[in-house]
């Protein structure tokens, strides 16, 4: 049955400006009372890696992509005017200056308010990355899970 | 409850090309009788800034920001293609050839079939874009009224 | 009414991971009993693109947008890191070595399993892409098709 009350994002991109609408969206409706997914599938999965270096095992290919790919929130660029980082940061300054919640702590809320932050287990595996390079309290599934999760929602996004 | 007959969509892009797509999905859902929201944030908000120069009062950072992003729906390029505005001169003559809607007529038939033209307060603040910089007859708000809408509708989309 | 169990998707974007993640999505709806739409706007039309050459009368502005623009899933490129193709040739080395199917592969799934495959009319006239280009099994509509589809879906996507 379709859910009343339940809202399943996918997040596909991994610029800064999406991921940042992606968490601001899921704790609004975290804070309306939905029941959140979000559905980290192809370049998303970048945005829950860890930012300290993890030693997992791989292949060379999964090095290459490991070390071109961004590691985390603080790494990833603007859709935008990202101007080698002058855009960014220029973003980042004005954030800070009017006490927007920078990228790393709405992610600690959505997981405080309960949202569910599942990896696409084909992305971690064609991009080679790892279970122990991503933050703790995310889970991992495949399409049908996702199928599963936007079945129960009223409510689905592609990001 | 979930409602039946209203569209609400994410407009986060300023690219010419989503911009109209947006406002056909909008028009079309709005001539089949759906109550139609769009909300414009981050880059998005640019499609709704007026063409001719508007006085306002603004930091340095706000003012290069100004400079640096499209004013209004003439102003915004392709996300492919654009070729340093060759591409999209080519898209836009074809389209008067064959007599497809220009944006700007496109958005004005928006407004005359009541679809809600909703702006992110947040992105506004954030990129230092004055209300009266936007064209008449938009509203701001914030991501509490983004799920308010969002939870009335039974499509919604992310642009 | 608003359907239980069909999902229509809007596939706006020809990069070739987005149009891996649209029919991964609608192949996995499908395979859950979903009726599934996809409907294929802008560049996306380019995804059903056949890849060989097909004489259709065209004049020059359409033979030039025809030439420009990638013929059918094997010559997408990928949105991020394509690196002049190195990027792409990997993730498809990759897929190959882990046995993910190639995008003509969960094309023809896609048609096997019913996902109804429909062209926008608007971005065909727009950018000059006849019927006789396009793959077998596609069928073309407008937004009013769209918006019919849509308002059938409990869940609905813009790719």
């Amino acid at each position: 049955m379709s859910g009343k009350r339940a809202m399943t994002n996918v997040v596909f991109s991994n610029d800064f400006d999406k991921a940042m609408a992606a968490f601001i969206i899921a704790n609004g409706a975290a804070s309306a009372g939905y029941d959140v997914t979000l559905f980290f599938t192809f370049w998303g999965i970048n945005i829950l890696r860890k930012s300290d270096p993890v030693t997992a095992k791989k292949n060379l290919i999964e090095k290459m992509f490991g070390i071109m790919m961004p590691k985390g929130p603080d790494r990833l660029t603007l859709s935008k005017m990202n101007m080698g980082g002058m855009g960014l940061a220029m973003i980042k300054g004005i954030m800070k200056h009017k006490n927007v919640m920078p990228l790393p702590a709405l992610i600690a809320q959505a997981k405080q308010s309960g949202v569910r932050l599942i990896v696409c287990t084909m992305s971690m595996d064609l991009m080679g990355i790892k279970k122990e390079e991503l933050i703790d309290g995310v889970e991992e599934g495949g399409v049908a899970m996702y199928v599963d999760r936007m079945s129960r929602s009223s409510a689905n996004l592609f990001i």
